[in-house]
């Protein structure tokens, strides 16, 4: 199975084109969009958020994980393995948490190179047809060449910042649930918000926070959208209490 | 074939999560996705759109429904069979007009657990692979026992609500356009919009009302957005004269 | 292969009901969504977009294509062939640019008639069906007549406006990029904007243009929006220096 994650948008051409490219590539290996709108351009919040969704997909899988503001420059591009699941993309930090939480994390440098490579769109000329590739059986060595796992100590273990608002407008931190006390309090926006088990459990307009279904601690707002009501956004900042 | 109607969004993890699970449980099984922006948590308005859409879709067809606002509270989990089509969602009046309105109408309530159910994605946890096992050929009775339809009594049989803005910005309404005198004029938000047959038989700019392409009553301007033009949101009341 | 590039949206129940009617005609040929945000309502813009999109895709692959705002109209409904690649859609200039480009160009005015056709949704009744048709391996002249193509001669080669804005709020314009001096200066919304390689070559916040991956000019902000940062929206001018 081949998992998309990317900040491509669905609308415009570039997931399509990618698409076609695997179609191409890897004919009848099921493709899943996981995530088109990661964090727009920062590898940095995408890397909880792809660590936290990537553990649900069985081993095997392979995801293409493009959030790439560096196109064009001399960023690396990279195959990442961890907890038996295959990442393609770019060099930039998006790696980090999943080789640093998963078992047996092997990284590669991409050597293969295409017949004809755009400065911009690496994602459709390159990093797919590597994908497809790994997803129709070829080995990590057959395209990459392996490579030291150099760790960005400075990097948390769990990013205390909102690192995605969903449809609802629910707002998920970088942190894991099951590393925070079950009675924490978020401190977020001058606000303090506390636990609850489900939507329900508090009144309509009320802010709380819960164990989202991948595991993140997420805000959110009973019948209300947690983004606008609480002025969070991508990079907002969490203290815990 | 398995249909989609939620109010997921599509770009978000949650789309993508529920196609994996229908991917891995009913592999080869062509997967429409039909709605991802029903009105979100709203299954009033949610189940009037639904009843006008899935009328379109043939016998035999699986559709998954899914927009559930008290997700991990005590609402029950129902499959329903009306006019040959089989629908799995919540108890919550999703499927309130197709039944009514369907021949051979049958509500089971679901009994079948998945080894591992969050409280806030019942989606993809419980729905999906209910789902999946209904377009693989299983009987409703090997995954939920009978229950009686009770209806809610003080829901009309059709809605003179805006129930739906589409991506143009035309605004239908819980009206079936057949329940109308073709003559009709459309109160909403301090207007009186007339009848016409098509966009083109209308100035630029002007607004009027047809019977859209699955039989509701709809809200349009040519050559602009009726919703911003007119505001009107889901929930605007109509009144016909 | 079917690629579809439209107006609709995805989220929407457009999209989704193409798809059902691809699916049933057409089962097994995989459908690539391109555009679902092409210039809704606006064929012009549409054809520049189209023909610069289109030529990345392999001869025989068949193209649906729907921008149509005079649904309902006497407009045409068109079949459209040229180097190799087969389009179906609406008689309103959409092809004219791909018509214009392609070598052996032939045009046909579709003659085949569903047994229900809406007055609002050829897409669904009339033009799925006949794309369905051609990618299962019909000729244009089972469905269609041949007709002349008749030029619009007051539409340029190369059109100098934003023809399109992205995920990331990059400005497309509708000049190819190899028809454009490599130094030149594009001025657009009061500003001049001079080109760059790629994204890093040039300071975040700055404004820059480029030949993106499909051949066309570019405006584009580094680790920004351009649209917002310059004003600029489809149909903005553009002029070269």
């Amino acid at each position: 199975m081949l998992v998309l994650f990317t900040d491509f948008g669905l609308e415009g051409p570039y997931t399509g084109q990618v698409n076609a490219v695997l179609q191409r590539d890897a004919p009848g290996v099921p493709v899943i969009q996981l995530f088109a709108d990661a964090p727009a351009g920062q590898p940095k919040p995408a890397a909880y958020l792809l660590a936290a969704y990537a553990d649900w997909f069985p081993p095997g899988t392979v995801l293409l994980c493009i959030v790439d503001p560096g196109v064009g420059s001399h960023r690396r591009a990279v195959i990442a393995e961890a907890g038996g699941r295959i990442f393609v993309g770019p060099d930039n930090g998006l790696f980090e948490l999943v080789l640093r939480r998963g078992v047996q994390p092997h990284l590669w440098e991409i050597t293969w190179q295409p017949a004809s490579l755009s400065t911009s769109f690496h994602g459709r000329d390159l990093f797919a047809p590597v994908a497809a590739g790994l997803a129709r059986g070829a080995a990590p060595n057959d395209l990459a060449k392996p490579i030291e796992i150099v760790t960005r100590s400075d990097w948390p273990d769990d990013l205390a910042e909102i690192v995605y608002i969903d449809h609802y407008g629910n707002a998920l931190t970088g942190f894991r649930g099951d590393r925070l006390d079950a009675l924490a309090r978020l401190h977020a926006a001058g606000r303090v918000i506390a636990p609850a088990k489900t939507f329900s459990a508090v009144p309509a307009g009320e802010a709380f926070w819960y164990v989202n279904s991948n595991g993140l601690a997420e805000i959110a707002v009973n019948s209300g959208r947690a983004d606008r009501a609480l002025g969070l956004a991508i990079g907002t900042s969490i203290a815990i209490r």
